[in-house]
C-alpha cells in the first residue's frame, strides 16, 4: 500500500509548481493549455453538483420506463427518459438548461479576463525580444530598378520615417536546407561507421554505394562519407555564395524592424498603401515560429488555395470511409487473389489467412486516423499561414471538426458522415435536432465507456508513455546508429495542440450536451479532466519541451469551441423535450441559444483583440521604461541578425543551446526532472518527490 | 411630334454632364450611387443577348407544353417550363449559369475596381478637410481627478508625442437643441403675425396661448411671441452657459485632431490601450455626417442593443403581419360598431360604410410600408452608429431583407414571411431550393407586370416627382405660413440610399434569377435600368442636394448584395433542375455557389479595405505635399471648432451656407436648373436643355 502511494507521490509534486513558475519554466501556452482541463473542472463540478441534487431525484421519482416495460439500464432510470411524455416535470429540466448556461457562460467569461491578463502581463513582463521590434511584410511588389532589400528600406524611410530601424529579407533555402540535412545525414553515418571500426580496428566497414546502401559497388565506408561530406560542403558553400548574390533567391518578402515597439506596434496594424494585396503586414512571430516556407505566397493564391483546401476539407470529413471502404474490400482474401494471383499460396496458408481476415479490414482505417493530424497539418501549410503557432490552430480547428462528425454525431445517429450529410439534406431544420435529440439519452452508455476507453485510458497511457515507447524501441531497432541518434528518438516533442484540444473539447461537447439529459455521466467526464490535469501538469513539468511561445494566442478558439459545445446542447435538448410532449417548452428554450451566441460576440469584442493586436499604451509604456533603463543600448546590432533563416544559423542544436541560455539567465527557479539535454536545462527547486515517476524510470533505462 | 421630342430634351442634358464634373457637383456618393443602375446594364445586356440567342431557341423549338395541354401563355413557350424532363437541352441552360455567373463576377470585379480607384483618386485630390485630421474616440473611461477635456490632453500627449495636436469635446446639448428649436418655431409664428399685420394694419393679430393656439386666454400675438423669444433666449443662454460649466455635460467622447494625416491615420487604425472598450478610436466622419445623439453609449451597452434590435427586427420580418391582420380585422364595420357603439349610426350611413369597407382594409397595410423605412433608420439609430452615412447603409441592409423575405420570396411562393418560416422549418435543406425553384417560372408574367407597375412607373413618378408634389401641397395647406416654412417644405431631401438601393437589388435579384429559366424577363429589367439610369442622373444633377459625403463607403454593401442575388439564383436554378428529371447536374451547379462564394471572399480582402482604412501612404504623401505648399498653415486654428455640435454654431443655415462658400471656391462649372437657394448654388455651363423639365416647371409654378 504505502509502495502504491509512493508510486503516486509524483501527483502532489506536478501540483506544487505555483502557476507563475510553471509560466517561466514552460511558458505560457503551456500553462493556458493546463487552463483549458481547469476550465473543465470549474463548469463541471457545480453543474455535476447541482444535477445530482436535482435532477437526479426528479427522474428517478418516475417509473416510465417500469411502466413501459422496455429493457433499461439504471443509468437510464437516473436520465431524462424516466420522465413521462408531456410531464410537468420538464419544467426542471428547463430551469437546470438555464442553470447551467448561465454557469458556463459565467466560467467563460471570468476564465477569459485571467488568461488575457495573464497574456498582457505576459507580455508586457517579457524582456526585450526581437520580434517586439519587428514587422512581417508580405507581398512586396516587384520593381524594376531596385532589390527588394532598397524597396523595403526605401518604402518604410518614406512611410516611417521617424521609426523605421533596419529590415532583414527573406532567403529561398530549400535548396540548402536539403543539402545541410543531407550533410547531416552523411555526418551521422561517418560517425556510426567510425564508431565500428573503433569498437573492431581490425576491418574497416564498407558499404554500398547505391540505394539504401543495398546495392551497387562496395566502397571503404569512412572514406565514402568523407569524401561525400567534402563534396556536399563544398556545393553549401556555391549554395550559399549563389543565395547571397542572386536577387532571385531573395523572396518578396521582409522582416522590417523598428526603433520602437511603439513603431512596430503602428506598422503592424495599418494599411501601407493603397492596395491591401501588397505590402502586407503583420506582427513577426518569433524567430522559432516562423514557418519560413509560407512567406512568399502571392496574394491571389492565398484565396485559391483556401478554396481548394475547403473543398478537400469537405470531402475528406464526409467522403474519407469511401476510399477506407474500398481498400478494405480490397484487403480480404479474395480481394488479394484477384489483384495479384501469383501471391495465392502464400495467402491460403493458415496462418498468413487468419492475420489478413482479422488485421487488415481494420487496418485502413487506424492508419487513417493515425495519419489524420498530419493530414490535416499539411492542408493548412497548403493554406499559406506564416506561423508554425497559426498552423497548429487551424489544424486543430479541422481536428475539431472532423471528431465532431465523425466521432459524436457518427456515433449517436450510428451513421458514418456521409450518411448524416444525406440525412441533413433530406430532414427539414427542425426535424435535425429531433433525430440526434431522441438518440441521445440512449447512448448514455456508450459514451460512458468511450470518456473511460479513450478518456482515462489515454491519459494512463500518457502518463506511462505508452506510444512514445513503443515508437522510441521501433526507432532504436531499425533506425538508432549513433548517440545522436537516440538523443533525437527520445525527444518527447511539444505536447500538440493540434490533435489534443479538439479531443478536449469533445469531453464538454459531452458534459454539456448530457448536464440536463443524463447527469450520470457527468462524474466520468470530471474524472477525466482532474486525471488529465495532474497527468498533464506532470507531463509539461517533466517532459515535453516548448518549441514556440505564441502567449496563449489559442485562447480565443478554445473559447469559441466551448460556446459552439454550449449551443448545440441547447439545440438538442429542444429537439429532445419536443419529442417528449414539451413542444410548448421551445420558445423558451430558443432564448438560449440567442443570448448565448451574443454573450460570444460580447467576449469576442472584450477580449479578443487582446490576443491578436498589441495596444499603442503598452508598447509605449514598455519602451519608456526601456529608454530610461538602457538609454545607449544598441538595437540595431541586436536586431540585425534575428530574423534569419534557420540553415543561415549553422547547427540546429547551438541555436537550440543560445534559447536555452537566455531562458538561463532569467530565472533558475524551475524543478524538473528530464534527462536529456535537449529538454529544459534547469534544476527545480520543488525536486520534492523522491523516486522519480514510473515513466522517467522507464525512459531513463532505456538510455 | 416635335414638342414629345422637347419634352424629352432633358434626357440628353441629363446624360451630358462628364462624371468627373458630376463627382464635382454632386458628389462622389451620388456619382457611384448611379454606377448602380449602369452595372445593372452593364450585366444585363450582355447575359440579355446571350439569352435571346441561345436559350429562347432552344425553350422555342419544343413542344412540352403543348403536348401536356396545359394553359399556358407564350411567355412560358420561350421558358424553361417548355422543355421536357430529363432532356439533354439542359446542357445548353448549364453552360448559361455558368457563362453568367462568370459575366457577373468579371463585371462585379471590374466595377469594384474602378470605384476603388474613384474613391482613392477622390480622397486624394480632396482639399483640406478637418476629417482627414481627426479621429473620433469614444468609451473614455472616466477619471476621478480628471475632467475628460484633461484626460484627452494627457492620454494623448503621452501615446502619440509627436502627432497629437488638438481635441474637442462632445457636450450633451440634447436640452439645448430643443430650445433652439423652439425658438426657432416661435420666430417663424412672428414672422407670420407681423406679415399679416403688415398687410392689414387695421387690426392687430391675436391668438390664444393654450394648446394649438386654439385654448386659453386672447393675447395681442407680436407682443406674445416677442415675450416668448425673450423668455427662451435667456433660457437658452442660461443652458448654454450651464453646458459650458458643468462637467457632467460632458460626454465621454472627443474628436482629437493630429499634426499631420499619418498621425490620424495611426490613431484610427490602432488598438490605444489593452482594454479594448475603452479609448476607441475610428476615423471622424464629415461634420454634417456625424449622428450626435450615439457618441457616448457604453461598450456593453452596444452589444446588448444590437441583440434586441436584432430580435426586433427578425419578429417585425416574419410576424409584421399578424398586427396588421388585428387592425384589419379591427378596421371592418362590426369591429368598430362592437369598440365604439356610439359611432354606429355614423358608420352605418352609406357612403361611410363603403368607404370603411373598401379603404380601410388596405390601408393598415399601405401606412406600414410607408412607416417601414423610418421604423428601419429608427431601429439602426437604437443600434447606436456614430455617423447618418452608416445609418443608411444599416437601414438598406434591412430593408433588403425585408424585401427578400416579404415581395421576392412572398410572391414566388405566395405566403407571408411568417408562413414561409413555417415552411422552411418543416423542409428538409434540399427541398427548400426545390420548393422554390419550382414556382419560379409560373411567377415570370407576375414579375414582368410588377417591373412594369413598381419599376417603370416608379421611376416615371420620380421624375414627375408626385409624391413630393402632393406632400408639398398637403405642407403647403396646413402647415406653410411664411416664405422660409414653403422653402423647407420645397426641400428635395437627400436622395435616400436606405430606401431605393434595397429596391434596385430586387430588380439585380429578378433578372439574375430569371437570367436562365425565362430569358424574355430581361429586357423589361433592362428598361428598367436605362431609364432609371437616365432619370435619376438628373434628378441628382438637379433635384436632390447632398446630405453628406461618405466617398462611396456604401460599394462594398452593393457588391455583396448582387453576390448574394446571384448566389440565390445559383441554388433556385439547381432546385428547378433537380425537379425537371436533370438531377445529375447537380454536382455541376453545386460547384458554382462555391466559386462565387470565393470569389466574394477574394473581392473583399482585395478591394474592400480601401473603403474601410487609409493607407499610410497616401497620408504621408498628402502631408508632404502639403507642407511644402503651405509650410505655415495653422493647423490648430483651423481644427479649432470643426467639430462643434450644430447648436453651438448658431443659425442652422448660416451653416449650410458655409460648406456651399467652400465649394464655390472650388470649381465654378457646375450646371443645375435649381431654384431654391437651398440647393446648389452654382450654375451650370451645360444648361443646353432650353425648356426646363416638366419637374421643374411644376415646381416652380407653385412657387
Amino acid at each position: 500500500m504505502r509502495s502504491y502511494l509512493k508510486f503516486l507521490s509524483w501527483m502532489p509534486a506536478a501540483l506544487k509548481m505555483p502557476e507563475e513558475e510553471l509560466i517561466s519554466h514552460a511558458g505560457l501556452d503551456s500553462a493556458v493549455y493546463l487552463r483549458i482541463y481547469l476550465i473543465g473542472l470549474k463548469i463541471f463540478v457545480p453543474i455535476a453538483v447541482l444535477a445530482f441534487v436535482i435532477l437526479v431525484p426528479v427522474n428517478w421519482t418516475n417509473n416510465t420506463l417500469e411502466s413501459l416495460k422496455v429493457q433499461h439500464s439504471d443509468i437510464d432510470k437516473l436520465s431524462i427518459s424516466n420522465i413521462p411524455l408531456g410531464s410537468k416535470r420538464f419544467i426542471a429540466h428547463l430551469t437546470m438548461a438555464y442553470a447551467f448556461t448561465f454557469w458556463t457562460c459565467y466560467v467563460l467569461l471570468r476564465e477569459y479576463e485571467i488568461v488575457a491578463t495573464m497574456r498582457l502581463r505576459f507580455l508586457a513582463s517579457e524582456k526585450r525580444r526581437p520580434d517586439q521590434f519587428t514587422v512581417l511584410v508580405r507581398n512586396i511588389p516587384p520593381d524594376p530598378d531596385e532589390s527588394i532589400s532598397e524597396l523595403v528600406e526605401h518604402f518604410f524611410l518614406v512611410n516611417h520615417p521617424d521609426h523605421y530601424l533596419t529590415h532583414q529579407v527573406v532567403y529561398n533555402a530549400n535548396k540548402l536546407d536539403k543539402l545541410v540535412k543531407e550533410k547531416k545525414k552523411m555526418q551521422n553515418w561517418l560517425d556510426y561507421y567510425q564508431l565500428k571500426y573503433e569498437r573492431n580496428t581490425s576491418k574497416r566497414p564498407t558499404t554500398k554505394t547505391g540505394f539504401l546502401g543495398c546495392f551497387g559497388s562496395k566502397v571503404d565506408a569512412i572514406e565514402y562519407y568523407t569524401s561525400e561530406i567534402e563534396r556536399i560542403e563544398k556545393e553549401e558553400t556555391e549554395e550559399r555564395e549563389k543565395i547571397m548574390k542572386d536577387p532571385k533567391s531573395v523572396v518578396p518578402a521582409a522582416f522590417v524592424s523598428f526603433r520602437s515597439r511603439w513603431g512596430a506596434a503602428v506598422c503592424a496594424q495599418t494599411q501601407q498603401t493603397s492596395n491591401p494585396t501588397v505590402w502586407l503586414t503583420e506582427w513577426a512571430t518569433e524567430p522559432r515560429d516562423v514557418y519560413w516556407d509560407n512567406l512568399s505566397i502571392p496574394f491571389v493564391h492565398l484565396t485559391v488555395r483556401r478554396l481548394i483546401i475547403a473543398v478537400a476539407f469537405f470531402f475528406l470529413n464526409f467522403f474519407y470511409v469511401i476510399p477506407i471502404a474500398f481498400v478494405q474490400s480490397l484487403a480480404n482474401i479474395e480481394g488479394i487473389e484477384k489483384a495479384a494471383p501469383f501471391l495465392k499460396p502464400l495467402i491460403e496458408e493458415r496462418t498468413v489467412k487468419s492475420f489478413i481476415q482479422g488485421f487488415l479490414p481494420g487496418i485502413a482505417l487506424k492508419i487513417f486516423l493515425i495519419l489524420l493530424p498530419s493530414i490535416l497539418m499539411f492542408m493548412s501549410k497548403v493554406e499559406g499561414l506564416t506561423s508554425v503557432s497559426s498552423l497548429e490552430r487551424r489544424s486543430a480547428f479541422k481536428y475539431y471538426i472532423f471528431l465532431f462528425f465523425n466521432v459524436f454525431l457518427g456515433s449517436i445517429i450510428a451513421g458514418s458522415a456521409l450518411e448524416q450529410l444525406k440525412t441533413f439534406l433530406h430532414q427539414s431544420a427542425n426535424q435535425i435536432p429531433k433525430t440526434i435529440g431522441v438518440a441521445i439519452p440512449m447512448k448514455a452508455t456508450f459514451f460512458i465507456t468511450y470518456i473511460m476507453v479513450d478518456g482515462w485510458a489515454g491519459v494512463a497511457g500518457e502518463i506511462l508513455r505508452l506510444k512514445p515507447l513503443i515508437i522510441f524501441h521501433l526507432k532504436n531497432f531499425f533506425l538508432v546508429k549513433t548517440e545522436k541518434d537516440r538523443e533525437e528518438a527520445m525527444d518527447p516533442g511539444t505536447i500538440g495542440f493540434d490533435s489534443n484540444e479538439p479531443q478536449i473539447q469533445l469531453y464538454f461537447l459531452l458534459g454539456l450536451v448530457y448536464a440536463v439529459v443524463t447527469p450520470f455521466l457527468l462524474p466520468f467526464i470530471l474524472i477525466f479532466f482532474g486525471f488529465a490535469y495532474v497527468v498533464y501538469r506532470h507531463q509539461i513539468i517533466n517532459v515535453y519541451k516548448q518549441e514556440y511561445e505564441s502567449a496563449a494566442a489559442f485562447w480565443p478558439s478554445v473559447h469559441g469551441r466551448i460556446i459552439i459545445a454550449l449551443i448545440i446542447s441547447q439545440f438538442l435538448l429542444l429537439g429532445l423535450l419536443s419529442t417528449k410532449g414539451a413542444g410548448q417548452s421551445t420558445p423558451v428554450l430558443l432564448v438560449l441559444p440567442v443570448v448565448t451566441f451574443y454573450f460570444h460576440k460580447y467576449c469576442k469584442n472584450r477580449y479578443e483583440p487582446a490576443f491578436v493586436e498589441y495596444p499603442l499604451q503598452d508598447a509605449m509604456r514598455k519602451d519608456t521604461l526601456e529608454r530610461a533603463r538602457e538609454p545607449g543600448f544598441d538595437l540595431k546590432t541586436y536586431l540585425m541578425s534575428a530574423y534569419i533563416h534557420p540553415v543561415f544559423k549553422g547547427d540546429e542544436d547551438d541555436e537550440k543551446f543560445s534559447i536555452a541560455d537566455e531562458s538561463d539567465a532569467e530565472q533558475v527557479l524551475v524543478a524538473t526532472k528530464r534527462q536529456s539535454r535537449r529538454n529544459t536545462p534547469v534544476p527545480s527547486k520543488y525536486n520534492g518527490s523522491e523516486t522519480a515517476s514510473l515513466v522517467e524510470t522507464v525512459n531513463d533505462q532505456r538510455l
